[in-house]
Parts: C-alpha cells; structure tokens; sequence
C-alpha cells in the first residue's frame, strides 16, 4: 500500500531546520538539487483584515494557533515544512467559492488538504500558503443501490466510505494503506492507484462526476451521476491527478463495485523473478475475473520484516514473494479455481511454497506481509522512495541494477510493488541522508526509467519534490500544454504553487 | 448495438436535395432548428495551388474524384451530406502533421474521418471541409501478452484488432454493433460505449495512450503503454469524446482483457419494467464477476422484428425482454451460477420465460434479437433517434411518457438500450419526416431528461445534429470552458467545424 496512517513516525531521521526553505527530503540546499523548493513566488501575504475576512465568513473554523497549524504544515514523511500561518475549514462548497474568490483577486496562495499522506510534498504548503483543508467537508450526499454510484463531499475519509458502503453490499473501488486519514478528494486530485486497480481499474474511469471550485471561486458543476454522458469534453478528467493545481475538488460521484462474498489470499514463494512473471501469466488464465491483486515483494523486504517488525515469514524462505487476492460471488467456485491454479503452478515448478487464507484473521496476516513493507523501511534508516513504471518484464531488473551500482554504500535496497499493475516502489535506505548516496542514485533511476519508456511516477505524482522531473516521463510539447492550461484555470498561479509543473514553465 | 455496417440502406426515407446547407435530418431549413447546420464559416476554399501541395505530399491519396468522395460526403443514417472537393488519405503520423500544418496556415477546414459510422453527423463535412480519411493507417504497432496492452494506429477496424486479439488470448474491451467498419480512433473519439461497458468500463479507464496531432501540426505524443502513470496532467483524456475538435488521434494504446474461455447468454421475457429492474438487481448479485451484459427491448422492438426482419421471438410474449450475456474462465462454474440466478428468478416470479444459449450459434441468434433492433427499425419509417442515460428507475418511464404524449401520430415508439449503464435508445418512428411530430417530441424528450439531470447524448456524441442541445445536460460554466480550451488547442477553428461546440459559443 502506498502510505501508511497520518502519524509521526518516532524514528525519523529527518531533522527540521528553522526555516521552510531547506526543509526538504532531497535537497542540499535552496538550489542545489531539482526537488529543493523554488523561491517563494511574489504572493500577498496574509494581513489582519484577510483573517477579518475569513473569520466574518467561517467563524471558528479560520485556524491561526500554531499548535494546531503545526501537524498540516508537515508531510507524513516529514519531508516538507511549510510556515502557513493560517488553515480555512470550509464546510460546503458554497465556502470553497467564497474562500478562493477572496484569495484570488488579493493574490493570496493557497494549498488544498485533505488527509496530508502524500509521498511526493505535494499536500503542504511550501512557504505561507493559506491551508484550505477539506476535513470538514465530510458529508455522504447519496448511494444508488441498483446502480451502486456514490456521491459524496470531497472530505470523506475513504474508510469510512468503505465502512458506509459495506454495510450497504458494496465496496469503493480503490484501497490504499492510508485509508484512514486519507480523503476521497485528495485520493481524486492525486489520482491515487492502489491496490483494486488491478480488477476495477483506475479513478479516471470510475469517477463519475465532479463538482470542482476554479481559482477566481467559479464552482464547475460536473457532478453527474450517469455511467455514460457524451455531451461534450470530459472536463472533470483534468483534475483527476492535477495535485489541487487546477481547482480544488468538493464533491464526487463515483461507480462502486458490489461487495465479494467470497476472498481468498495466497503468499507464494517463487526462485526467479522469471518464475514470478510466469506465475503472473498463469494466475490471469487460470484465476481469469476473480483475481483482484497480484503483489510483490522481494527477500530484502523479508528481512526488514523480520527485523523490524518481528513479523515471521509465513513461508519457507524464497528470493520471492507473492500475494495472490481472488475477490468472487461464490466460495465454492472461488476455492477449486484457487486450487486448481495452484495445482498447476506446483506441478510446472513455477512455485517453491505457499500458503492460502480464507478466513479473515489470516488474510489480514498475509496482507500485512505486503503492507507493512513501507512501515519496516523506516526503521531500517533515513529511505529514499522512487514509485516507478516499467513494462512488467522489466521491473526488477531495476532493483537488482540499482543494487550492483550502489553496492555497500546502500544499506538495504529493496523491491515491492504492483505487478499486476506493472508498479514497482523500489526503496533504498541508508543509516542518515547521504548526498553521495543520492548521487548515485539520481539520475541514474530516472535515467533507467525513461530508457524504459517508463514512469517516474506510477501514483505517487509529482508534488514539490519530482515537480522538475517532469520531463523524465513527458516530453516538453505535453508539459508545455500543461502550463498552458495551469494558465487558463489559475492565471495568477495561486492553487498549490511550487507543485507538479517544472520550475522552468513559470 | 450502437449503429451498424457502413452501406446504405435502400429504403432511407431521406431525400438529398442539390446543396449541401438544408441537409440534416431533423431541421426545416438553415435557420429553422438548432439541429440544423450553421452559415458556413469564413474559411479558405481549397485552391489549385492547395491541390498541387497536398498531391506532392500524399502522392496517389488526394482523392478529387466526386463518385470516390460521394459515400465519405454522407453519414451512415444519409441525414447529412456535405459538399467536400478532397478527401486526403494519410498513412503516417508526420502526413498528418503536415497537412493539418498546412491547412491551420492557410485557414482550411479539415472533417477528420473514420470509419463514418457515427449517428450524430459529426464525421462527415458540412460545407467544403478536406476529409481527413484515417483508413490507410491501419497498421499494429505492438501487443504485448503479459500486460494486454495493445498499439496501433487509429485507422484499424475495430472488428480486424478483435480478430487479431482473440488468436493471441485476449478481446478489445469494447464491441459495437458497427464494429466491421468502426476504426479505433474514431471509437476513442467518440467515446464509444457498447456491448461491454458494463464490465470492462469506458475507454477514460481503458485507454492508456494516445498520439495525437494537434491543428497547427504539432504531435502530441502521450502514447506510453503504461497502467499508472501520474507524472502530471493526463492530457490524452482531452481527445477521449472531442469529436475530432481538438486534434486529430493518430495512435492508440488500449488495455486489453483476457478472453474468456466460457460465455453464455439468455434471453429473458419480464412483464414489468420493475421486475425487469429486479432481474437486474438480483443478477448483478448472483452474477456477479461474469456479468458482462445485461441489455433490454420492449414488445414494440420485438414487434419490429418479427415484422421487417421476420425474426421469430424465441420465447412466448412478454412485455419487456432481457439478453444477458456471461463471460468467464470456468464453463461449469459460469453455468452452475447461471443456473442459480434462472432458478431464484423464476421462483420469485420476476421472469415469464427465458432460453439459454452456450454455443456460437445460438448466442448469435439471441444476440441479433438486440443488435438488429436498429435495422429493423430503418425498415419502420422516418426513424427519430434518441440516446439517452437517466438513473437506471427512471428508464422507461420516458418511453411511455412519449407514447401517451404522441398517441397515434407516431407510427411507433420503442425502448431498447444498456440497462446496465442507464442507457436507453429511444426510437420514434412515422410514414414520412413529419415537422408536426418532431415538435412534439422535442424539446420534450430533451426537458424530460434534463429534469432527471440525464445526459441527452449518452454514447453517441453531440456532432453536427446534437451540438446546441449541449445545454440540457451541461452548465454554461462547462460549455464556456469547453470553449475556452477549443480556442487553446485550435485557434481558429479548423477542426471538425459546426460540431459538439454550439453555435452560441462561436
């Protein structure tokens, strides 16, 4: 899963300066690497009559003490640190038009929120940016049984719209490690991936509609709820994964699946990677509509595993490791597919040894082999993330290259991620930030990527950190369209400035 | 199905005058209905000169002869005919580049074209626009086995790439009833829906890559062949239902699922709608993961095709009939669940009749009895065609509605269409083209589903004929940001003109 919850963790390595400026995971400094943040951009700054203004129109919810300010400042990763001195808690979309109308015409920055679990320091301000969080934007406005279409305000967490719709047969069709902090219109905004993209596909074709307030407080109602509508452009598609760059999202509409009455999970243990893909191929035949995940990780991740979390590998050990999810209508069925897939997978040697869970407390148990990857990687040193594309045939090739070139100047470098969607999150730690480590590192993984036609962002995105590696993954002609549209939408470039568009576009 | 094979039918009740200006189906004269063609726009006309530089370029593919142009001048329904001098057949995507180059410099319009099977009148010229034929870019650039991605150019017939596909183990995710002639460019320029939205979704989740070339001959190339890439706006949506307006689509990547190794299909008589809304109900659970249509027709419809096409019903009446198809990798598993589903349907009493179909044969045969509805239809009369989505309890209420409203001054009035997407055809037959009728049925047909905030075009796009209804399902904030992004990507207006935008907006 692609973040964990919105806390602290106690052992990061990351050391907050004085300043916002240098508070950054990968820069050495203002100018120095092409993820430090840019200069503050000539914004107005927050006076006493703009806070008059927001207290006039959301009394007791315009946030100005800085013990509260303090959590929505920092990124989980506590990579970024903004200075904002103010958070607006708008309650309806009415207030969101309000809000960015005001900013605008005093040319005030403002940095859309929702649950603050990005990877990439797109979900902080940089600098003083006003802090609109959608927290309190949490109402479910409707649920269609028959049609299973959802609408609701962009602040709902996305647990507890999973936990609304269970009890209602239905279940949201993505699933992400962060999910109880995580909001809907952050996970829409940042076109969040996941875990069900796999069997139900990605946002950009289950979000229905969209109700999205423009920079000068316009509110573009697209929030239909219809499965086909072809009157025109699509225009919600646009910020779909435009990181609260183009308008800040407050409501969506979007087309649940009916609730499995059946899940199994399987971990299986393969000795070549070669031996994974076939697996791979074989589970598509064999498992065919009921195969909802197909998840890696490799002996590296084991280890942490074992290490840091004390979580004993439920196998025997194996170069390795895969979690195979099947999500179907009927147990019976589900069961002798399962069995029949595994069957064939032992007899044509593809796999070493495995073990299936039906019940709940054991697929949690496996699940948990794959999810808490990320949360043992920060006990295991200061990591540098990469969130990766490639053709699937070549996903590892990077980790092991990644580990020959850096060789014991990484403490550990590992490998996990979504085969099935063709994913890799390939982590590198080392005992404290290290410049010549990074070095090594970068370009070199952005080069290998683009060499591969690859992603340097599969669903992370960009945010402030990999804004100016844009280039790595689009060519000028599209990021140049891009800043064009930034300047149709936002023309005065208030709506999370510094994030996703390259430094050089401005 | 959507519409199907390109070739005229012989009892079209349309006649074409000498001018191409009064010939659109449902207007009385230029000025007479928002249907009806616009003044011709101030563009250049294609000069000798222009002649010389097009035959230079594509030697052998700048079509000047009328009888060649005559069946790319008129849409499939013969309800638009324009007058267009040149049809121009690029192969490549720098031919495209260099003649929408050359035409955006010389102020040319450009129809872009293919397979002209659109229902909407928006793939053929309205005045003197140069065809832009995509035909001869057919080829198929790559497949790739382990991921289903599919590359190819935009100009390959949908029904060739399925062919193509089902050796190699995997379907397109979409089928239409015109597949024969369809290609896939115009299939993603459209939006087209079809036979397996409901299980595969629309080409928004399924399209991974586009290539296009913008009207100043700049290429856009977001061609990757990835599943997740979220490194900044994902531009290719744009093109994803423009209709041709924005860019011309050169080259596609698609998400290709597996074939499945079982499908069956049934065709069902229900006596209400509302027990046909619980069929569907009760199938989606019981269904489940190998649902992969559930389309419905009326008595009317079926009344059509035991007339016209002499195709006898293969149950006993009913008011409302039901073919649902399944796809899945386990035939006795399908068929075990198909069987529970008729077993628990018939002992609540929610269908009169049904027949089961598991081999080509008779799956074809059920299967015509939805696909022909619309030839059957053509036989009937002057034939009014609405495409419609409304919340899936709402469907067939507006079919009745229309027929109490019309009485017999319609000869009929049938409901058909994709319950499983909210989707209904609805057809209005009578003798002759008939003004008085027409106002009768619209606007009516358009507030009604407005009212129900529908979509007035569902699948088949605005084009030339829908394009001023755009205001009963979208805002003016929508359609001037539509027009704002037209005027980015093309400003002056050379692609597709009297299309999608209305007039108001020009």
């Amino acid at each position: 899963r692609t973040s964990s919850r919105c806390s602290f963790l106690p052992n990061s390595s990351l050391q907050f300066g004085a300043g916002a400026r240098k508070l950054h995971a990968e820069g050495n400094g203002p100018k120095s690497s092409p993820a430090a943040a840019p200069d503050r951009l000539p914004f107005s700054r927050v006076t006493q009559e703009d806070l008059a203004f927001f207290k006039k129109i959301l009394p007791g919810r315009t946030i100005t003490d800085p013990d509260l300010l303090e959590s929505s400042n920092v990124d989980w990763l506590k990579s970024v640190k903004g200075s904002s001195e103010v958070m607006l808690r708008p309650q309806t979309t009415e207030d969101v038009s309000q809000i960015l109308s005001y900013c605008n015409s005093r040319n005030l920055a403002v940095n859309p929120q929702g649950g603050n679990t990005g990877l990439t320091g797109g979900s902080v301000p940089v600098y003083d940016e006003i802090i609109l969080s959608t927290a309190l934007m949490n109402k479910i406005l409707a649920f269609d049984s028959i049609s299973g279409i959802l609408t609701c305000q962009a602040g709902c967490v996305l647990e507890n719209l999973s936990l609304y719709l269970e009890k209602r047969d239905h279940i949201m069709p993505l699933d992400l490690g962060a999910k109880g902090s995580c909001q809907i219109g952050g996970n829409v905004a940042t076109n969040a991936g996941g875990l069900r993209l796999l069997r139900y596909g990605s946002l950009h074709g289950t979000v229905l509609g969209l109700e999205v307030v423009l920079a000068d407080g316009r509110v573009l109602d697209c929030l239909t709820t219809l499965r086909k509508d072809n009157t025109g452009y699509d225009l919600k598609q646009l910020f779909i994964g435009s990181e609260g760059t183009l308008g800040v999202i407050t409501a969506v509409s979007i087309l649940c699946p009916r609730r499995p009455t059946s899940v199994n999970v399987v971990f299986l243990g393969c000795e070549t990677f070669e031996q994974l893909l076939k697996t791979f191929q074989l589970c598509r035949g064999m498992l065919g509509e009921i195969l909802s995940a197909f998840e890696f990780l490799d002996s590296e991740c084991m280890r942490l595993l074992n290490t840091h979390l004390r979580l004993p590998n439920p196998i025997s050990d194996c170069p390795f490791y895969v979690v195979i999810e099947t999500s179907g209508s009927d147990p019976s069925h589900d069961g002798e597919k399962l069995h029949n897939f595994l069957e064939e997978a032992m007899a044509c040697s593809l796999v070493n040894d495995g073990t299936v869970a039906t019940e709940e407390t054991k697929i949690k148990a496996l699940w948990s082999m794959r999810e808490r990857v990320t949360e043992a990687l920060t006990h295991d040193g200061f990591t540098y993330k990469y969130d990766i594309s490639l053709p699937v045939e070549r996903i590892y090739q990077l980790v092991t290259d990644m580990r020959e070139r850096l060789g014991d100047r990484a403490k550990s470098v590992v490998g996990y991620g979504h085969i099935g969607d063709g994913n890799l999150h390939l982590n590198i730690t080392s005992p404290a930030k290290d410049p010549a480590l990074l070095a090594a590192i970068e370009p070199f993984v952005y080069e290998w990527t683009a060499s591969c036609q690859g992603s340097i962002s599969a669903e992370h995105g960009l945010g402030l950190k990999k804004r100016n590696y844009i280039y790595y993954s689009k060519n000028p002609q599209t990021v140049a369209l891009m800043g064009n549209i930034k300047a149709m939408l936002d023309p005065k470039g208030i709506l999370n400035p510094y994030k996703t568009l390259p430094d050089n576009l401005k």
